[in-house]
């Protein structure tokens, strides 16, 4: 870190054109929709972002002129710290700003952002705010990919955000398993570089001796579970997930279609067939548990999954590749292509507590009733992924890039 | 009528001008979304029109060319005749075609429909079509500024969709009668000039004396309703009418708003005082008819209205000025301002007979449980209006420019 | 009248009687659930209709000795004049008063009633409150019987209400039809003996020439709209039936099931085969309304109804038979056997003034979005119907013993 | 164990009495309605635990007489493995078999158990499931109390399930901490003596130091909170929580009402006074964490609070006794009064693993997405109780006997 210096410049310039790269392919009619309450308008992200700078960094230079007053309301996401906040459900109605007043409320935050880096005044709360924004940022681009495929999918004639070449399907070697062994294990962020403040305190953790499966479940693995009844056959799922599956009519994972005797899935290129070597995604965690138990294993938890990903070193498997979205065929590495749901319920570690003011319910306040899903995926900016990043999404979710991996 | 000649190409492109020249005061982010099930996109208006031309009369025309075959599923509003189609609930999903594509759409139907027109190969049957065509899109010209208004309404910060003088509020005369002898009358369309199916057969119905009151009930009237416990009072409400007060919480008409002890209103102008002698709009059936009873009298019948109206001559209120978009002063006409809720259940008079084909479904097949308007409104476009003119909506409706008169 | 002499005696505890004896086939456990909101508990209908001579009757004598304050909450079914009271929906958790209670609450009142009425204290007005309090009981006679007959229908293993033979299946003449001249017609109750508020005031309508088929829909003919696919042809139903067949997938009327190949329903003596002389019953408003355009004919209007019933003299078809509680094979009459759907909205007749007080509650608030039903059935008791009788409910309901005849 | 003999007969025979015990001084009514989804008639109640003996006992022996067959599908709650089933929101609808019919069911199955027993031909599985079976059916005497508990709290002239004495309010001690060390401890049942599945295996796990405080939190206390505005302070909930609280409107522990300026709470006893000394009961694990968060500490989880419960020795606080269904002043036991409240998610120990067959179903397939609670309260049948015991609820659930106990 420079204190604020030109590499931070340059690093948040960095994020910021990024997500302005994802809007590109977007028209000001593609970024107003909100298509269920859980995602979020482009034309939203892109601003609440930038709101993010403006609410925790710059409002607090009394020689700032904000931008709109009217947006620290539009913008807020959740924190009731700041305040009353337009309703979560309603987003996709704000036709105004529109996306060329977004684009202008970022030139002129991104303006102020810059000249408060250069000026050397901020001190280290506030470079921490600008490096939580940043992360917050690609966070939201990810976010901002979900919630167009899902937005896409909607309609009848499956628009392309991205054009690419079909994949060749290929090989995928047989499932085999990397043991560890038991004991006292130390998980946690270990406090150099960036991290949340859900993933500390580093501390203790028992664990049995286990083993995780040595690639990530792929379509073909998925398509035996169909062809087995897997989703027909209640003994392999939780009551939860049972009656999700009958309420919903869930027959195949999110996307899928069936479509002249083969299955197709809807990609942000567009309607696809399912590529058999490629991991299963878009699939809920109650469907990730079912075919576990039905292959005669588990999901691991998320420290059994951090301990395994901690001695595998730096490989990665596919991150945001904005000419890609989509995951590659399955390999050997732990973080990447699809993020993995594990055993664990969110909840904090021993000794976490949340951060002063707003930022403090960054986290902390959603640690009930929801599940950790670990790794990274194919629609994760590189950079952003780390082996203690703890992700969490309610049970029933499916419009994450999820899939998962085994244990026993 | 010229036989699809000169006069018809005028107004089939004045029609479709008019309709342009409103959407021009939204951006593309504007004419997206819909903020409830029964509104529409204003995008969706102007395309959904545009389709109504294509299908019922281009399409039989083995030499056309059409335009795109997926808005045929994009595009039809109710017609099961037609085929299936995009979920009424999910209009505001689907971005694309965006606004400029809709745009070509229109303009590649106007042109066809120029050159149909002038080839003079259109038979009477397809003329009748043109001209249902042409009252179809004025009716939605009205639904997009109903549309729009509740879009906008939704908004905390009340967008503008047009720029107005305040009025400068006035005096109204207080309510007079106008009687009515009773006996056998005819009601219905005469059948020269263009109606809707139905608005006939014209037949005869038995009336009791009546009178109805010589202008609309007014803001001030409301007021008056509201401080006498209008809203608290059971003893004026039907059973289902009380039981959405007690639901909703309603206290006042549509979009009013209590603000630092007065009362607004959001208009197409934006938020606005309550202008007390002009005529109160967006109340419900409910209420209309909780307020008649209130005032110790009733609702008309829509036949009562309509021979009422038919000895008033040309006299019109305030219709669609682009400009304004708003009710004048309550004065003696009654066409116009606000459409006025009527006693009467929307229901087939004696043989009636729907149109064959996909536009019989047009209107017969809604006649239950709604209730009649008679009038028109502020928005309507002028030569849209008839004093046999049959609107219909839920008893519940407030989205509508709804008002009311009494009768005893 | 006898001016509340032992006429008025008589005919008090002959109502009262044969509630109770109805009442005798259920359990305490049969009588205490509410299977939907609509229907009532059986024990609940015992003690309102107690209640309404409790109230509207005993109260006003000083001397009376209530029996217990709180039934005034626990009982009161939708009077806002008489104050707070018990949730519709959470009749059936009310266990207290249980069975006994409630017998022992009908004595109490009903010694009180025998006393006021042989002491001649009672005035013209309060007698006339014990005839209205009289039929009332006689419509929840019917209503008991409805609402349990939905109970038992809910419950997988068919409980018996009543024993009886199976029908022997006979044959039903060739519908016929029989004509009526138009011109003004007088409606209405025509003030000697009782009547609803809402049957008057007689009045004048006008009636274009029509006429009536001379017996019900019988489950025959219905069985030939459903091998026509009337219920998956959307150009026989109303916008709101159609969208409520595809809701809720009726392919049949209310309780019937496809068994081994064939239809049953489910009748107050258990599940049994359908009956093809019978009428059909236990189809909504919307259905009705489908098969008569299918049939291609219309349902008539209640006027219609009433002036076709009126010149037939005292024919009745099947009313309440304890022993039976089911219709009989379709018959000439026209009052009997099945409600009948009627093209009319439920609207207030020309200068109709509700009662002074809370029983002016009893029928004209419910005057909006309902369907009126004309003659009776086989669950109401003798002497309670009237050819002016208004019978109405909304168009989707199917609990009612509702079928239909069909007009042109 | 006595291998069927006369332990185990007497054993049997105890706990069926006291159900029938806790049932007598209901009537038929109060037995039959079922007041939400989650909550059953105690009829059912008492039908379901006699289904399960039967069912995976008695129909294992080829010559025993099945009870009645429709059984099966009306009392099975859960067992997917035993077929359809009624559903579980419809309970209240089955009048039939009613309470005398279901008394008949249980004398016959306990003959035949009893038989059975003494015939020592059951194996040490059969043997098993009737211990399984016992402590099922003391499951079901708790959720009968709550269940009727909950019932009578809907009427509105709360009905009385106990007589009993008022309590007379006296002292509690201020709270204090117990520390413990951290480091490896094992948890788990340890495999002598009854316990559920989910309470194995037993296994390690590696705690931090903590302190339990050494009393429950009590009325007291929480009226600190509710002073406090600990309501309507975003800061100590969830983000779930908060979301519940603005759309219950809870601002007081359940079945608690403000009357006469002081505090009131339905009781079984009927409606009382709050004393402020007892343990504060019918809490969500929501309000339970805002609690312990406003008080600057935090629910232990479910292993520091068996670790610290495991030093205490027997002392028990109160647990059911019949004539009083209630808490008492808040004491120094760590098992009893109410249930607690722990920080831990509902998940299924390392190497757990479901018996096999339809009990399988009885825990496993729960564990996602509800929260554990430990001890016991003052509605669990004595001998119950266990300091492995994993009691399990969603978030938002308030009709347990749930109160809590801080950890930090």
């Amino acid at each position: 870190m420079d204190a604020g210096g030109s590499d931070t410049v340059r690093r948040f310039l960095d994020v910021r054109s990024r997500t302005d790269a994802l809007a590109e392919r977007l028209s000001p009619e593609d970024q107003t929709p909100q298509s269920m309450t859980e995602a979020s308008p482009a034309k939203w992200h892109r601003a609440h972002v930038t709101w993010f700078f403006e609410e925790f960094i710059l409002r607090r230079d009394p020689g700032y002129t904000v931008y709109d007053e009217t947006f620290r309301y539009l913008f807020n996401s959740y924190y009731e710290t700041v305040g009353e906040r337009h309703p979560r459900s309603d987003r996709g109605l704000v036709t105004r700003p529109g996306v060329r007043d977004v684009t202008r409320y970022r030139e002129h935050v991104d303006a102020a952002m810059v000249a408060a880096l250069e000026s050397g005044r901020l001190d280290d709360a506030a470079l921490d705010l600008v490096e939580l924004g940043c992360n917050h940022e690609q966070q939201h681009q990810e976010l901002l990919l979900m919630d167009i495929k899902h937005l896409f999918s909607t309609h009848a004639f499956g628009p392309v955000y991205v054009d690419r070449e079909p994949d060749v399907p290929g090989e995928v070697a047989p499932m085999g398993w990397r043991e560890f062994a038991g004991g006292v294990h130390e998980v946690g962020a270990v406090g150099s570089g960036f991290a949340y403040d859900n993933e500390g305190p580093r501390h203790r953790v028992y664990l049995e001796d286990f083993a995780v499966s040595d690639r990530l479940v792929t379509n073909a693995d998925w398509l035996e579970f169909m062809a087995d009844d897997g989703y027909r056959r209640h003994e392999f799922w939780l009551s939860d997930g049972w009656g999700t599956v009958n309420q919903t009519g869930w027959h195949a994972p999110g996307y899928w279609r069936e479509e002249d005797g083969g299955w197709t899935t809807f990609t942000l290129s567009g309607r696809r067939p399912v590529v058999p070597d490629e991991p299963v995604t878009h699939v809920s965690f109650y469907e990730a548990d079912a075919y576990a138990r039905w292959a005669g294993a588990r999901l691991p938890t998320e420290f059994e999954w951090e301990v395994a990903a901690g001695t595998l070193g730096d490989a990665r498997g596919r991150l945001l590749d904005p000419g890609r979205c989509h995951p590659g065929r399955a390999g050997s590495a732990m973080v990447g292509d699809v993020w993995e749901w594990t055993a664990s319920a969110y909840l904090p570690y021993p000794g976490f507590v949340p951060a002063n003011g707003a930022v403090g319910e960054y986290n902390g306040k959603f640690m009930s009733d929801q599940h950790v899903l670990r790794g990274a995926s194919a629609v994760t900016p590189a950079g952003h992924e780390r082996i203690t990043y703890r992700n969490f999404f309610p049970a029933a979710s499916r419009w994450v890039f999820s899939g998962l991996r085994l244990a026993r």
